[in-house]
């Protein structure tokens, strides 16, 4: 029963997010290729597609829909256009759109005009924005839904969707993190040159809403951190309206105690996060990555606000030096049940088997709306 | 306060449900223009933008989205092109868009990602096709919902929009008929020809999923209402596939005892319904307005399915003979209590209230999701 | 033998040309109607769509088909997709296009790719620039040419055009100038307070690609006017760049001798020609409708290169004091006799009878090359 | 001084042409990529984007312009926007287009309106088709000119364009021919199964105009060839309207004088022409690569008109039996000397000359209309 899977991936992130799933698809005999487009085709951007055609076993095609500058809407309308164009002469069995892009939204839009079915990754997820609209559209133009998690999944039972519809396979960025990262310890310190044996990791990224107190935000937190005496891995903010106040906290530190890291290559993240004695900052690899490895972690702020609320995470502002300090004395180094509010590490096995389930494929294309309560 | 409002219409019928709320709008001192689009452009359907420009005192802007024969998603993206660069043009203070079509859609789109206020009217209604997606999609787009009914709101609720942001003003259309209608019944029925002091209305519309029973079904609902020995005017089905066989059966009915009417000017009908022995068939007169004017109705087969259970209404199928006969002999020229579950006919006037309101202008349009239960 | 004709406009310039032709056309019995796009539509650009709507007998249709900033080629490929839509609903007979803008380009294609008939109004004629790259592109798309002057004709017919579709019928512009203004002098000189009897008219735009030397040519020019104690009505120049260093050079001018009025209505301003001294300056006022108007005119510098070597033409450059001076002395006042290169003043009669040729609608569509020389 | 040149191929017919340049570029030095579109994208038409990704050492950017069935109109505006983001993203130094089709017209109005030099392969042609009116826009549109032949470079001057702008290169198809074809006869006549010593190669295609006469045409043509006695490799004609007819024709012919093959690889095309008796038909082989060979060729009918006078072509139409025998008897086998119209084989070589020319690329891209005579 090998079917024609299309992946939709406008970034980088989704990538990350839908690679897992894809990769566990073509190994399952399915025949997977990609539409890449988006920031992945702009130079801007790092040309990020060059990742998407290293994938072995897979077709990749591009279709570049904006130029710098262009409106949303405008990216919306040219997406719509070119996918429609694609869809009508490539006819996929299923497409499979993540989150709440407007390149997702345009490729779900189609989908549903075209009777073709459309699985979304990550419904069912709050964030405030204008992108967290586009996210519960694609939810209701969507023919099923794979969440993350139980909460996620009452969510998308809230927007109406019919429960034999919904799929809690977990966050495909776990699997990442429940395998073997390919590196040892070691390799990932001489490589990034990090001397200590003992290390919090430290991101603090600039929270587009409160770019004016950023500085101060992290004045205060850092502040916190040095004064504990310990160690710290920092890897740098994104370039978000806020992060030079950030940077220029972090190039005041004490060298020999803050080591600062720009990027790093997913594995060797993925294997020093798994040997840290607590995650520091408001990135969401301390809601979603250390609960599900058991690490302690210390969230910053509003930026994850509502994202989790697994025992192993403390919640302050970055002013509550208190609470900071506690953390650090208490906390540091101590390891915690794995917490599965995210999944198992498991999401593609699991959709893998959703696909492989023939009654998967010939449920109606006519969604009902399911009233609750 | 005079604010900026543009109401956008694709269709006869939306024009119908926000031609009040825009006439009332006008005489609160509003600035209010119409975005003409879709099959009001098109010569096939009418040509009906005719009638957007018969309104006194307001602007009329026109916008040709389509030609006859384009898939739906090469309409929404021209349509977001073009109301996007109308948007930015005129930069109204509020869009107000209806319903579930796509240009309602594209218009939709437009608003949110170009932070313009977009008010949706008749959100959380449930239809079970392609249009129903689109229509909650809308809910998500929108700043405000202006919605028929409770049921609608606690939808519009579940899809998790705040409360504040939701009014139950009831359907427009009934602010018609909650007034005096302009014509007498005796000119009716002089206009239409009909010559009966007693009647029943009858309109039954082909259901697209059940075309190739649609014969079947007329001819044992006229079988049954024959048989009565009553007199009914009966409206013809608009032309959706299926329709011809229902003509049929209505060609061969004895015309002394059933008037058949292709279409009637909407004051006509409201005085011809408001006089009615009863209504009969699957249109959402029989769901929406008869229960308003207290006016027995018999509601066949599917197509009205979930959209009412006023006690003024008896559903069956077609083939229920006796149920149709006994609704024919106990419910005949009958009268309800009104039944406002669908509003008291006093639409735009709530709406009006709304936006006189100058809290209502002052809300973020930043929503956050609301969760229930 | 009544014909549907659609006349595209985009700009106030291109409408003062194809008015005569439409009005004619309509009042020989023809269906005319107007597709009104491009700057028409904006605010900015004074939204003189409100002209096009002020021509009683005729149907106008509006197409929004850019917003400030677009690239050309965007307006240009949105101008096809809404331009394609309407020929396709409402099928022309004859789609009049003009000159050398990129709405005349997208509708010329439009035509040529959908067999309907195409007219170009003033084709042939050199400017330069970019949009005279257009102008010839609507040339080979066209089905038929009614160009100005035998010049153009001349070059249409190198670039292949066959004979029997140029039809040479002047400038429509002029014939405003053959008829009788409507105003008498004394109502003109009344209206804008201009106190001479004896007076030239000057006109100074800025050329772009000299923009950072207009302030000193403009001194040049106007120091040599100064001299010559002459009076002048000095119409103030377009807002081009180096239309500022202008301006400030036409402020230090004595008042009792320079009226500076920034713009006239065109019956008032086709008046003041006809009894004017001499016309000076760069426009094509000068080289147009002065010498069919018998009017001596003095033509400064490089815009209007190549359009025309009337008897009554001096040219010079603005530093050439003497030419300037010898002009004044003896061409003031001087009456040469009617210059008919850009036609006779019946443009719109000539183009009317092409129509009344039954001819004129049957010849192929498909157009051979032909080869000259 | 490496350049970047953007090749834009849409058709396996263009890209023939274009290859010997790109390839003579990129060996040259330059930075050689493609822009591949049309009907290269879409399987119904071979998805011929395979063999422009087989060209090692150069670039490949895919973009999807259209669905079977889009108008031509639809094509131009999506490939005007599409590659209008190309260009702002990838900015080339040079674009280089072909012929006459949509996709060419498009690139080039980009170009034109983005100041990105262009240079127009092949112009100058006529073919009497609307493509021809492409192909004159796109002259007129480019910065440059690399014609086959003096006519054509005449043609072009004709148009108004600058001689410095016009290279006569010659036809980039007969590079293929000027070299060893890389196959042996021997090879050739073993893959096609060819039994002959001595043959005429036939192409006979359908021309759309005449397309309920191909029947006819293609009788007459046949049965004087069949008089003849002689043997020939018949190539089956391409699938245009009317070529079922010709077919039907082929199909009743003795298979062993008459080797009907489908279609063949280019290189054994090649050397199976070198050494052909003679060529029959209304192929362009017939009129440009025949008389290049110095093979004797006749020409049917109406398709290659004013295309070629070299003295080694006979024309005359399908019925004229006496012309097609005398040709037979008199021509067979015979050897002219090379004409040299359509170049002398080297239009690569004299390609890259040009660019390496430092002041090709100075030139202004304002160009000035020249007129002649």
């Amino acid at each position: 029963m090998q079917k024609r899977l299309l992946f939709v991936t406008g970034t980088r992130a989704d990538f990350g997010k839908i690679e897992p799933l894809a990769l566990a698809a073509r190994d399952a005999g399915h025949d997977v290729s990609f539409f890449v487009t988006g920031m992945h085709m702009l130079d801007r951007y790092g040309l990020t597609k060059i990742e998407v055609h290293r994938t072995p076993g897979v077709t990749v095609h591009e279709f570049l829909n904006q130029r710098i500058g262009d409106p949303q809407d405008m990216v919306l309308a040219k997406t719509v256009m070119g996918f429609s164009d694609f869809v009508i002469e490539h006819r996929p069995d299923l497409v499979v759109v993540h989150g709440d892009r407007v390149e997702a939204l345009a490729c779900a839009l189609v989908c549903a005009t075209n009777y073709i079915r459309c699985a979304h990754i990550e419904g069912g997820e709050v964030s405030g924005t204008i992108d967290e609209l586009f996210r519960h559209c694609n939810t209701k133009l969507a023919y099923c839904h794979f969440v993350s998690s139980q909460a996620a999944a009452r969510r998308v039972m809230a927007l109406g969707e019919p429960a034999e519809a919904i799929y809690a396979i977990g966050s495909p960025e776990l699997d990442f993190h429940a395998n073997s990262s390919g590196v040892t310890l070691e390799q990932v310190k001489t490589r990034y040159d990090i001397p200590f044996d003992e290390y919090g990791i430290v991101t603090f990224h600039p929270v587009t809403s409160e770019s004016d107190t950023m500085g101060a935000q992290a004045k205060a937190l850092f502040a916190a951190l040095e004064t504990s005496g310990r160690d710290f891995v920092v890897i740098l903010p994104n370039n978000d309206p806020g992060s030079e106040a950030i940077l220029q906290v972090i190039r005041d530190l004490p060298k020999d105690r803050f080591r600062a890291i720009p990027s790093m290559r997913f594995a060797h993240f993925s294997e020093l996060m798994k040997h840290a004695a607590c995650i520091i900052g408001n990135s969401s690899a301390g809601v979603r990555e250390a609960p599900f490895l058991g690490i302690p972690s210390l969230d910053i702020g509003t930026r994850q606000n509502r994202r989790s609320d697994a025992p192993s995470i403390t919640s302050c502002t970055a002013a509550n030096s208190d609470t900071i300090s506690r953390f650090l004395s208490e906390d540091w180094g101590k390891r915690y049940p794995q917490d599965a509010a995210f999944g198992a590490g498991d999401a593609a096995h699991r959709f893998t088997a959703v696909l492989g389930d023939p009654s998967f494929w010939t449920r109606s294309l006519q969604k009902e709306f399911q009233d609750h309560g």
